[in-house]
Protein backbone atom coordinates (compact mmCIF):
# COMPACT_ATOMS: atom_id res chain seq x y z
CA UNK A 1 0.00 0.00 0.00
CA UNK A 2 1.00 3.53 -0.76
CA UNK A 3 0.04 6.81 0.23
CA UNK A 4 0.10 10.43 -1.57
CA UNK A 5 2.51 8.92 -4.57
CA UNK A 6 1.68 11.32 -7.54
CA UNK A 7 -0.54 9.29 -9.65
CA UNK A 8 -0.48 8.93 -13.61
CA UNK A 9 -4.35 9.77 -14.28
CA UNK A 10 -7.63 10.62 -12.22
CA UNK A 11 -9.74 7.92 -11.31
CA UNK A 12 -13.58 7.79 -12.64
CA UNK A 13 -14.40 7.17 -9.05
CA UNK A 14 -13.32 7.12 -5.46
CA UNK A 15 -14.93 5.91 -2.32
CA UNK A 16 -14.11 7.88 0.70
CA UNK A 17 -14.43 5.66 3.81
CA UNK A 18 -14.32 6.43 7.28
CA UNK A 19 -16.30 7.10 10.56
CA UNK A 20 -18.47 9.79 11.85
CA UNK A 21 -15.95 13.25 12.10
CA UNK A 22 -13.23 11.58 10.51
CA UNK A 23 -12.80 14.39 8.30
CA UNK A 24 -13.67 12.17 5.36
CA UNK A 25 -16.21 14.79 3.88
CA UNK A 26 -13.40 17.70 3.78
CA UNK A 27 -10.57 14.93 2.05
CA UNK A 28 -13.52 14.49 -0.48
CA UNK A 29 -14.20 18.00 -1.38
CA UNK A 30 -10.43 18.66 -1.33
CA UNK A 31 -9.94 15.83 -3.48
CA UNK A 32 -12.16 17.66 -5.95
CA UNK A 33 -11.57 20.77 -5.53
CA UNK A 34 -7.67 20.29 -6.63
CA UNK A 35 -8.76 18.51 -9.46
CA UNK A 36 -12.26 20.20 -10.62
CA UNK A 37 -13.73 23.50 -11.52
CA UNK A 38 -17.23 23.13 -12.23
CA UNK A 39 -18.37 20.56 -9.00
CA UNK A 40 -21.92 19.07 -8.33
CA UNK A 41 -22.43 18.50 -4.35
CA UNK A 42 -25.37 15.69 -4.25
CA UNK A 43 -26.53 16.02 -0.56
CA UNK A 44 -28.21 12.84 0.25
CA UNK A 45 -29.30 14.44 3.84
CA UNK A 46 -32.92 15.47 4.04
CA UNK A 47 -33.19 17.69 6.61
CA UNK A 48 -37.19 18.18 7.12
CA UNK A 49 -37.51 19.79 10.13
CA UNK A 50 -34.45 18.71 12.51
CA UNK A 51 -32.54 21.18 13.86
CA UNK A 52 -29.82 19.12 14.84
CA UNK A 53 -29.71 18.05 10.90
CA UNK A 54 -30.37 21.91 9.44
CA UNK A 55 -26.98 22.70 11.85
CA UNK A 56 -24.73 19.91 10.12
CA UNK A 57 -25.81 20.57 6.58
CA UNK A 58 -25.29 24.59 6.88
CA UNK A 59 -21.51 23.78 8.57
CA UNK A 60 -20.66 21.45 5.74
CA UNK A 61 -22.34 24.11 3.13
CA UNK A 62 -20.19 27.10 4.43
CA UNK A 63 -16.82 25.16 3.56
CA UNK A 64 -18.04 25.05 -0.78
CA UNK A 65 -17.14 28.10 -2.67
CA UNK A 66 -18.94 29.14 -6.18
CA UNK A 67 -17.82 26.27 -7.82
CA UNK A 68 -19.78 23.87 -6.65
CA UNK A 69 -23.68 23.58 -7.25
CA UNK A 70 -25.71 21.49 -4.64
CA UNK A 71 -28.53 19.55 -5.48
CA UNK A 72 -30.45 17.23 -3.04
CA UNK A 73 -31.40 14.14 -3.69
CA UNK A 74 -32.48 11.88 -0.37
CA UNK A 75 -33.64 8.82 -2.58
CA UNK A 76 -32.97 9.27 -6.27
CA UNK A 77 -29.85 9.19 -6.44
CA UNK A 78 -29.10 7.31 -9.41
CA UNK A 79 -31.50 9.18 -11.34
CA UNK A 80 -30.05 12.41 -9.79
CA UNK A 81 -26.62 11.01 -11.12
CA UNK A 82 -27.79 10.57 -14.42
CA UNK A 83 -29.38 13.48 -14.70
CA UNK A 84 -26.22 15.62 -14.02
CA UNK A 85 -23.57 13.73 -15.69
CA UNK A 86 -23.08 16.27 -18.48
CA UNK A 87 -23.89 19.33 -16.28
CA UNK A 88 -20.25 18.95 -14.37
CA UNK A 89 -16.75 18.33 -14.64
CA UNK A 90 -17.24 15.83 -11.36
CA UNK A 91 -19.71 14.89 -8.51
CA UNK A 92 -19.60 14.53 -5.09
CA UNK A 93 -22.30 12.47 -3.56
CA UNK A 94 -22.10 13.10 0.49
CA UNK A 95 -23.13 10.45 1.79
CA UNK A 96 -24.15 7.09 0.66
CA UNK A 97 -24.71 6.12 4.70
CA UNK A 98 -27.54 8.88 4.66
CA UNK A 99 -28.85 7.46 1.33
CA UNK A 100 -29.67 4.28 2.43
CA UNK A 101 -30.50 5.22 6.26
CA UNK A 102 -33.50 7.29 4.00
CA UNK A 103 -33.95 4.21 1.87
CA UNK A 104 -34.70 2.29 5.19
CA UNK A 105 -36.82 5.31 6.76
CA UNK A 106 -39.13 4.98 3.19
CA UNK A 107 -39.86 1.21 3.91
CA UNK A 108 -37.93 0.04 1.11
CA UNK A 109 -37.55 -3.94 1.65
CA UNK A 110 -33.71 -5.37 1.60
CA UNK A 111 -34.04 -6.55 -1.47
CA UNK A 112 -35.15 -3.36 -2.82
CA UNK A 113 -32.49 -1.55 -1.26
CA UNK A 114 -29.68 -3.96 -2.93
CA UNK A 115 -31.26 -3.48 -6.15
CA UNK A 116 -30.67 0.04 -5.97
CA UNK A 117 -27.01 -0.23 -4.77
CA UNK A 118 -26.17 -2.33 -7.92
CA UNK A 119 -28.01 0.37 -10.08
CA UNK A 120 -25.85 2.73 -8.05
CA UNK A 121 -22.87 0.72 -8.70
CA UNK A 122 -23.53 0.35 -12.47
CA UNK A 123 -24.60 4.24 -13.20
CA UNK A 124 -21.23 4.76 -11.21
CA UNK A 125 -19.58 2.49 -13.37
CA UNK A 126 -20.51 4.12 -16.80
CA UNK A 127 -20.49 7.87 -15.69
CA UNK A 128 -19.76 10.59 -17.82
CA UNK A 129 -17.86 12.65 -15.29
CA UNK A 130 -15.65 11.25 -12.20
CA UNK A 131 -17.87 10.96 -9.31
CA UNK A 132 -16.31 10.86 -5.46
CA UNK A 133 -18.63 8.43 -2.83
CA UNK A 134 -18.26 9.08 0.77
CA UNK A 135 -19.38 6.71 2.53
CA UNK A 136 -19.54 5.80 6.66
CA UNK A 137 -18.10 3.14 8.17
CA UNK A 138 -20.52 1.40 10.95
CA UNK A 139 -19.79 -1.84 11.75
CA UNK A 140 -16.91 -1.56 14.49
CA UNK A 141 -18.89 -1.06 17.21
CA UNK A 142 -20.65 -3.45 19.51
CA UNK A 143 -23.86 -5.47 17.74
CA UNK A 144 -26.76 -2.90 18.06
CA UNK A 145 -29.58 -4.26 20.57
CA UNK A 146 -32.39 -3.35 17.94
CA UNK A 147 -33.69 -5.24 15.21
CA UNK A 148 -33.39 -2.34 13.02
CA UNK A 149 -29.90 -0.99 13.92
CA UNK A 150 -28.54 -4.46 13.21
CA UNK A 151 -30.14 -4.56 9.77
CA UNK A 152 -28.76 -1.27 9.18
CA UNK A 153 -26.04 -2.30 9.56
CA UNK A 154 -25.89 -4.93 7.41
CA UNK A 155 -27.39 -3.29 4.67
CA UNK A 156 -24.54 -0.47 5.11
CA UNK A 157 -21.83 -2.75 4.98
CA UNK A 158 -22.76 -4.92 2.17
CA UNK A 159 -23.28 -1.54 0.01
CA UNK A 160 -19.97 -0.68 0.79
CA UNK A 161 -18.35 -3.96 -0.16
CA UNK A 162 -20.24 -3.82 -3.30
CA UNK A 163 -19.55 0.10 -4.31
CA UNK A 164 -15.50 -0.79 -2.88
CA UNK A 165 -15.69 -3.58 -5.63
CA UNK A 166 -17.10 -1.27 -8.17
CA UNK A 167 -14.69 1.83 -7.42
CA UNK A 168 -11.20 2.72 -8.80
CA UNK A 169 -9.97 3.97 -6.22
CA UNK A 170 -10.65 3.30 -2.30
CA UNK A 171 -9.34 5.58 0.91
CA UNK A 172 -10.35 5.03 4.33
CA UNK A 173 -9.98 8.13 6.15
CA UNK A 174 -9.16 8.61 10.28
CA UNK A 175 -8.40 12.15 11.81
CA UNK A 176 -8.46 13.50 8.17
CA UNK A 177 -6.00 11.04 7.18
CA UNK A 178 -6.10 8.77 4.56
CA UNK A 179 -5.36 4.41 4.22
CA UNK A 180 -5.55 3.41 0.61
CA UNK A 181 -7.67 0.59 0.62
CA UNK A 182 -8.01 0.08 -3.40
CA UNK A 183 -4.59 2.40 -5.37
CA UNK B 1 3.19 -1.64 4.90
CA UNK B 2 2.97 -3.30 1.57
CA UNK B 3 -0.28 -4.98 0.33
CA UNK B 4 -0.62 -7.76 -2.46
CA UNK B 5 2.97 -8.35 -2.49
CA UNK B 6 4.05 -12.06 -4.09
CA UNK B 7 5.22 -14.26 -0.70
CA UNK B 8 7.52 -16.89 -0.34
CA UNK B 9 5.57 -18.86 1.69
CA UNK B 10 1.88 -19.46 3.34
CA UNK B 11 1.84 -18.54 6.60
CA UNK B 12 1.11 -20.73 8.86
CA UNK B 13 -1.76 -18.40 10.39
CA UNK B 14 -3.59 -15.47 9.67
CA UNK B 15 -5.75 -13.39 11.65
CA UNK B 16 -8.61 -12.01 9.41
CA UNK B 17 -10.04 -8.47 11.44
CA UNK B 18 -12.73 -6.12 10.61
CA UNK B 19 -16.25 -5.18 11.50
CA UNK B 20 -19.75 -6.39 10.94
CA UNK B 21 -20.49 -7.22 7.23
CA UNK B 22 -16.61 -5.83 6.10
CA UNK B 23 -16.49 -8.71 3.97
CA UNK B 24 -13.61 -10.24 6.42
CA UNK B 25 -15.73 -13.88 6.14
CA UNK B 26 -15.78 -13.86 2.06
CA UNK B 27 -11.64 -12.52 2.72
CA UNK B 28 -11.13 -15.27 4.38
CA UNK B 29 -12.65 -17.88 2.62
CA UNK B 30 -11.29 -16.80 -0.72
CA UNK B 31 -7.83 -16.50 0.96
CA UNK B 32 -8.01 -20.38 1.48
CA UNK B 33 -9.66 -21.46 -1.46
CA UNK B 34 -6.71 -20.28 -3.26
CA UNK B 35 -4.44 -21.85 -1.26
CA UNK B 36 -5.91 -25.33 -0.06
CA UNK B 37 -7.49 -28.47 -0.99
CA UNK B 38 -9.61 -30.02 1.87
CA UNK B 39 -10.64 -27.26 4.06
CA UNK B 40 -12.30 -27.39 7.49
CA UNK B 41 -14.66 -24.53 8.27
CA UNK B 42 -15.31 -24.31 11.83
CA UNK B 43 -18.41 -22.29 13.01
CA UNK B 44 -18.45 -21.08 16.45
CA UNK B 45 -22.45 -19.38 16.10
CA UNK B 46 -24.50 -21.20 18.00
CA UNK B 47 -27.78 -21.53 16.24
CA UNK B 48 -30.45 -22.89 18.60
CA UNK B 49 -34.14 -21.06 17.60
CA UNK B 50 -32.51 -18.03 16.43
CA UNK B 51 -34.01 -17.11 13.04
CA UNK B 52 -31.97 -13.93 12.74
CA UNK B 53 -28.88 -15.91 13.26
CA UNK B 54 -30.00 -19.02 10.97
CA UNK B 55 -30.61 -16.92 7.88
CA UNK B 56 -27.15 -15.51 8.57
CA UNK B 57 -25.41 -18.87 9.01
CA UNK B 58 -27.09 -20.24 5.66
CA UNK B 59 -26.13 -17.10 3.81
CA UNK B 60 -22.89 -17.59 4.83
CA UNK B 61 -23.01 -21.93 3.80
CA UNK B 62 -24.23 -20.82 0.47
CA UNK B 63 -20.90 -19.72 -0.37
CA UNK B 64 -19.09 -22.89 0.36
CA UNK B 65 -18.59 -25.69 -2.14
CA UNK B 66 -17.63 -29.13 -1.23
CA UNK B 67 -14.46 -28.70 -0.74
CA UNK B 68 -15.09 -27.33 2.63
CA UNK B 69 -16.37 -30.00 5.58
CA UNK B 70 -18.19 -27.51 8.13
CA UNK B 71 -17.84 -28.19 12.02
CA UNK B 72 -20.01 -26.61 14.47
CA UNK B 73 -17.94 -25.58 17.82
CA UNK B 74 -19.70 -22.89 19.95
CA UNK B 75 -17.56 -23.40 23.08
CA UNK B 76 -14.85 -26.17 22.15
CA UNK B 77 -13.10 -24.13 19.57
CA UNK B 78 -9.02 -25.24 21.12
CA UNK B 79 -10.36 -29.74 21.37
CA UNK B 80 -11.79 -29.07 18.08
CA UNK B 81 -8.62 -27.26 16.16
CA UNK B 82 -6.66 -30.44 17.62
CA UNK B 83 -9.26 -33.06 16.50
CA UNK B 84 -9.09 -32.01 13.72
CA UNK B 85 -6.07 -30.78 12.13
CA UNK B 86 -4.53 -33.73 10.38
CA UNK B 87 -7.96 -34.14 8.67
CA UNK B 88 -7.79 -31.25 6.49
CA UNK B 89 -5.38 -29.31 4.57
CA UNK B 90 -6.43 -25.87 6.38
CA UNK B 91 -8.87 -24.33 8.56
CA UNK B 92 -11.13 -21.45 8.89
CA UNK B 93 -12.29 -20.05 12.32
CA UNK B 94 -14.87 -18.20 11.98
CA UNK B 95 -15.25 -16.23 14.31
CA UNK B 96 -13.44 -15.57 17.26
CA UNK B 97 -15.68 -12.58 18.59
CA UNK B 98 -19.03 -15.26 18.37
CA UNK B 99 -16.90 -17.85 20.66
CA UNK B 100 -15.99 -15.30 22.91
CA UNK B 101 -19.86 -14.17 23.05
CA UNK B 102 -20.80 -17.73 24.01
CA UNK B 103 -18.14 -18.25 26.57
CA UNK B 104 -19.30 -14.87 28.08
CA UNK B 105 -22.98 -16.61 27.68
CA UNK B 106 -21.63 -19.67 29.62
CA UNK B 107 -21.18 -18.24 32.59
CA UNK B 108 -17.11 -18.18 32.25
CA UNK B 109 -15.12 -15.52 34.24
CA UNK B 110 -12.62 -13.13 32.36
CA UNK B 111 -9.77 -15.13 33.86
CA UNK B 112 -10.91 -18.49 32.48
CA UNK B 113 -11.41 -16.74 29.49
CA UNK B 114 -8.19 -15.32 29.46
CA UNK B 115 -7.35 -18.43 29.82
CA UNK B 116 -8.78 -19.91 27.06
CA UNK B 117 -7.91 -17.11 24.45
CA UNK B 118 -3.97 -18.48 25.95
CA UNK B 119 -4.46 -22.19 25.10
CA UNK B 120 -6.03 -21.02 21.58
CA UNK B 121 -2.96 -18.96 20.90
CA UNK B 122 -0.44 -22.26 22.04
CA UNK B 123 -3.08 -24.24 20.06
CA UNK B 124 -2.45 -22.00 16.71
CA UNK B 125 1.44 -21.94 17.22
CA UNK B 126 1.66 -25.88 17.24
CA UNK B 127 -1.04 -26.88 14.63
CA UNK B 128 -0.49 -29.15 12.01
CA UNK B 129 -1.59 -27.63 9.65
CA UNK B 130 -2.37 -23.55 8.56
CA UNK B 131 -5.49 -21.86 10.25
CA UNK B 132 -6.86 -18.39 9.32
CA UNK B 133 -8.48 -16.80 12.70
CA UNK B 134 -11.89 -14.28 11.60
CA UNK B 135 -12.34 -11.46 14.73
CA UNK B 136 -14.64 -8.63 14.49
CA UNK B 137 -13.01 -5.18 15.82
CA UNK B 138 -15.99 -4.16 18.39
CA UNK B 139 -13.89 -1.15 19.78
CA UNK B 140 -14.24 1.70 17.49
CA UNK B 141 -17.67 3.16 18.59
CA UNK B 142 -18.33 5.01 22.22
CA UNK B 143 -18.38 3.59 25.55
CA UNK B 144 -21.31 1.02 25.94
CA UNK B 145 -23.89 2.00 28.42
CA UNK B 146 -23.92 -1.52 30.16
CA UNK B 147 -21.24 -3.11 32.43
CA UNK B 148 -21.83 -6.53 30.07
CA UNK B 149 -20.77 -4.54 26.79
CA UNK B 150 -18.15 -3.27 28.21
CA UNK B 151 -16.46 -6.19 29.79
CA UNK B 152 -17.42 -8.01 26.55
CA UNK B 153 -15.32 -4.87 24.26
CA UNK B 154 -12.71 -5.99 26.99
CA UNK B 155 -12.29 -9.19 26.66
CA UNK B 156 -12.75 -8.66 22.21
CA UNK B 157 -9.93 -6.40 22.32
CA UNK B 158 -7.46 -8.38 24.19
CA UNK B 159 -8.21 -11.79 22.60
CA UNK B 160 -7.68 -9.63 19.39
CA UNK B 161 -3.90 -8.25 20.92
CA UNK B 162 -3.21 -11.89 22.00
CA UNK B 163 -4.10 -13.47 18.72
CA UNK B 164 -2.85 -11.12 16.80
CA UNK B 165 0.96 -11.40 18.55
CA UNK B 166 0.67 -15.14 18.02
CA UNK B 167 -0.35 -15.21 14.20
CA UNK B 168 2.19 -14.83 11.34
CA UNK B 169 -0.09 -12.32 9.71
CA UNK B 170 -2.68 -9.74 10.51
CA UNK B 171 -5.06 -7.98 8.25
CA UNK B 172 -7.73 -5.58 8.49
CA UNK B 173 -10.49 -5.64 6.00
CA UNK B 174 -12.60 -2.54 5.11
CA UNK B 175 -15.37 -3.00 2.42
CA UNK B 176 -14.28 -5.89 1.06
CA UNK B 177 -10.54 -4.60 0.98
CA UNK B 178 -7.04 -5.43 3.28
CA UNK B 179 -5.09 -3.44 4.95
CA UNK B 180 -1.88 -5.43 6.28
CA UNK B 181 -1.38 -5.03 10.11
CA UNK B 182 1.33 -7.65 10.29
CA UNK B 183 3.33 -9.06 6.81
CA UNK C 1 2.33 4.08 3.47
CA UNK C 2 5.47 2.29 5.41
CA UNK C 3 5.80 0.61 8.62
CA UNK C 4 8.12 0.27 11.00
CA UNK C 5 11.28 1.96 8.53
CA UNK C 6 13.92 3.00 10.51
CA UNK C 7 13.71 7.44 11.38
CA UNK C 8 16.50 9.50 11.23
CA UNK C 9 14.77 11.70 14.19
CA UNK C 10 12.34 11.20 16.82
CA UNK C 11 9.35 13.01 16.24
CA UNK C 12 8.76 16.02 18.18
CA UNK C 13 4.97 14.82 18.86
CA UNK C 14 3.05 11.64 17.89
CA UNK C 15 -0.65 10.79 18.60
CA UNK C 16 -1.51 7.17 18.55
CA UNK C 17 -5.36 6.69 18.07
CA UNK C 18 -7.44 3.25 18.28
CA UNK C 19 -10.55 2.06 19.67
CA UNK C 20 -10.94 0.49 23.13
CA UNK C 21 -8.45 -2.16 24.13
CA UNK C 22 -6.87 -2.23 20.86
CA UNK C 23 -3.42 -1.75 22.76
CA UNK C 24 -2.40 1.89 21.63
CA UNK C 25 -1.75 2.92 25.38
CA UNK C 26 1.34 -0.14 25.37
CA UNK C 27 2.23 1.03 21.78
CA UNK C 28 2.19 4.57 22.95
CA UNK C 29 4.69 3.54 26.28
CA UNK C 30 6.42 0.81 24.31
CA UNK C 31 7.36 3.76 22.05
CA UNK C 32 8.51 5.97 24.65
CA UNK C 33 10.47 3.43 26.62
CA UNK C 34 12.90 2.45 23.52
CA UNK C 35 13.08 6.36 23.31
CA UNK C 36 13.89 8.02 26.94
CA UNK C 37 14.82 7.90 30.16
CA UNK C 38 12.78 9.88 32.61
CA UNK C 39 8.99 10.17 31.51
CA UNK C 40 6.26 11.60 32.68
CA UNK C 41 2.69 10.01 32.46
CA UNK C 42 -0.29 12.35 32.83
CA UNK C 43 -3.60 10.63 33.04
CA UNK C 44 -6.79 12.28 32.26
CA UNK C 45 -8.59 9.60 34.18
CA UNK C 46 -10.61 11.04 36.96
CA UNK C 47 -11.01 8.05 39.46
CA UNK C 48 -13.39 9.36 42.30
CA UNK C 49 -15.40 6.52 43.40
CA UNK C 50 -15.82 4.43 40.34
CA UNK C 51 -14.30 0.76 41.38
CA UNK C 52 -14.38 -0.25 37.67
CA UNK C 53 -12.54 2.86 36.80
CA UNK C 54 -10.04 2.26 39.45
CA UNK C 55 -9.45 -1.06 38.82
CA UNK C 56 -8.87 0.05 34.81
CA UNK C 57 -5.78 2.28 36.04
CA UNK C 58 -4.48 -0.05 38.66
CA UNK C 59 -3.84 -2.23 35.46
CA UNK C 60 -2.21 0.44 33.51
CA UNK C 61 -0.11 1.25 36.34
CA UNK C 62 1.23 -2.12 36.76
CA UNK C 63 2.63 -1.77 33.58
CA UNK C 64 4.74 0.93 34.23
CA UNK C 65 8.54 1.22 36.24
CA UNK C 66 10.28 3.29 38.10
CA UNK C 67 11.36 5.89 34.89
CA UNK C 68 7.71 7.14 34.92
CA UNK C 69 6.38 9.82 36.92
CA UNK C 70 2.64 10.15 37.42
CA UNK C 71 0.78 13.10 37.40
CA UNK C 72 -2.84 13.57 36.96
CA UNK C 73 -4.72 16.09 34.99
CA UNK C 74 -8.78 15.34 34.46
CA UNK C 75 -9.32 18.79 33.42
CA UNK C 76 -6.12 20.95 33.49
CA UNK C 77 -3.95 19.07 30.47
CA UNK C 78 -2.71 22.25 28.97
CA UNK C 79 -1.41 23.61 32.23
CA UNK C 80 0.15 20.03 33.66
CA UNK C 81 1.85 20.57 30.02
CA UNK C 82 3.44 23.47 30.21
CA UNK C 83 3.73 22.94 33.97
CA UNK C 84 6.42 19.67 33.33
CA UNK C 85 7.89 20.10 30.06
CA UNK C 86 11.58 21.06 31.31
CA UNK C 87 11.41 18.27 33.83
CA UNK C 88 10.80 15.38 31.84
CA UNK C 89 12.48 13.86 28.47
CA UNK C 90 9.19 12.71 26.85
CA UNK C 91 5.29 13.03 28.25
CA UNK C 92 2.79 10.51 27.45
CA UNK C 93 -0.96 11.96 28.11
CA UNK C 94 -3.63 9.20 27.86
CA UNK C 95 -5.92 10.02 26.69
CA UNK C 96 -7.44 13.02 25.29
CA UNK C 97 -10.82 11.08 25.15
CA UNK C 98 -11.30 10.99 28.52
CA UNK C 99 -9.95 14.42 28.87
CA UNK C 100 -12.53 15.35 26.36
CA UNK C 101 -15.57 13.69 28.62
CA UNK C 102 -14.16 15.28 31.82
CA UNK C 103 -14.33 18.61 29.20
CA UNK C 104 -18.00 17.64 28.65
CA UNK C 105 -19.09 16.44 32.64
CA UNK C 106 -17.75 19.74 33.66
CA UNK C 107 -20.25 21.54 31.26
CA UNK C 108 -17.95 23.28 29.22
CA UNK C 109 -19.59 24.32 26.11
CA UNK C 110 -18.81 23.29 22.76
CA UNK C 111 -17.08 26.29 21.76
CA UNK C 112 -14.88 25.93 25.00
CA UNK C 113 -14.08 22.57 24.21
CA UNK C 114 -12.55 23.47 20.69
CA UNK C 115 -11.03 26.08 22.57
CA UNK C 116 -9.31 23.49 24.96
CA UNK C 117 -8.45 21.88 21.78
CA UNK C 118 -6.96 24.51 20.05
CA UNK C 119 -4.86 25.51 22.90
CA UNK C 120 -3.74 22.45 23.11
CA UNK C 121 -2.21 21.97 19.81
CA UNK C 122 -0.54 25.01 20.03
CA UNK C 123 0.91 23.95 23.29
CA UNK C 124 1.83 20.51 21.72
CA UNK C 125 3.54 22.18 18.98
CA UNK C 126 5.98 24.44 20.78
CA UNK C 127 6.54 21.75 23.79
CA UNK C 128 9.94 21.72 25.12
CA UNK C 129 10.09 18.21 25.16
CA UNK C 130 8.60 15.79 22.58
CA UNK C 131 5.05 14.28 23.43
CA UNK C 132 2.85 11.55 22.54
CA UNK C 133 -1.01 11.80 22.88
CA UNK C 134 -3.62 8.87 22.69
CA UNK C 135 -6.58 8.91 21.56
CA UNK C 136 -9.67 6.89 21.12
CA UNK C 137 -11.10 6.31 17.57
CA UNK C 138 -15.24 6.70 18.86
CA UNK C 139 -17.05 7.49 15.50
CA UNK C 140 -17.40 4.05 13.77
CA UNK C 141 -20.45 2.68 15.27
CA UNK C 142 -23.77 3.68 14.31
CA UNK C 143 -24.87 7.15 15.23
CA UNK C 144 -25.91 6.87 18.90
CA UNK C 145 -29.44 7.24 19.89
CA UNK C 146 -28.96 10.19 22.64
CA UNK C 147 -28.02 13.67 21.87
CA UNK C 148 -24.93 13.81 24.61
CA UNK C 149 -23.41 10.72 22.99
CA UNK C 150 -24.01 12.23 19.63
CA UNK C 151 -22.60 15.77 20.76
CA UNK C 152 -19.18 13.67 22.45
CA UNK C 153 -19.02 11.68 18.96
CA UNK C 154 -18.75 15.12 17.09
CA UNK C 155 -16.39 16.29 19.30
CA UNK C 156 -13.79 13.85 20.07
CA UNK C 157 -13.79 12.86 15.92
CA UNK C 158 -13.12 17.00 15.74
CA UNK C 159 -10.61 16.99 18.24
CA UNK C 160 -8.74 14.04 16.53
CA UNK C 161 -8.52 15.85 13.25
CA UNK C 162 -6.85 18.97 14.72
CA UNK C 163 -4.73 17.43 16.65
CA UNK C 164 -3.66 14.64 13.68
CA UNK C 165 -3.24 18.21 11.59
CA UNK C 166 -0.49 19.13 14.54
CA UNK C 167 1.57 16.44 15.51
CA UNK C 168 4.23 15.50 13.52
CA UNK C 169 3.34 11.44 13.34
CA UNK C 170 0.28 10.00 13.69
CA UNK C 171 -0.99 6.52 13.52
CA UNK C 172 -3.82 4.02 14.17
CA UNK C 173 -3.28 0.97 16.35
CA UNK C 174 -5.63 -2.10 15.97
CA UNK C 175 -5.24 -5.22 17.72
CA UNK C 176 -1.74 -4.27 19.72
CA UNK C 177 -0.40 -3.27 15.42
CA UNK C 178 0.51 0.11 14.14
CA UNK C 179 -0.68 1.39 10.92
CA UNK C 180 1.00 4.70 9.62
CA UNK C 181 -1.31 7.48 8.92
CA UNK C 182 1.29 10.12 9.23
CA UNK C 183 4.73 9.19 8.68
Amino acid sequence: MTRGSVREATPRSLLVLGGCRSGKSDYAEAWLAGRFQRKLYIATLAVGDDEEMATRLARHQQRRDATWTTVEAPLDLVATLRDHQLRADAILVDCLTMWLTNCLLADLSDDAIEAEVEALAATVAGLACPVVLVANEVGLGLVPDNPLGRRFRDLAGRANQRLAAGCEQVVFVAAGLPLTLKP
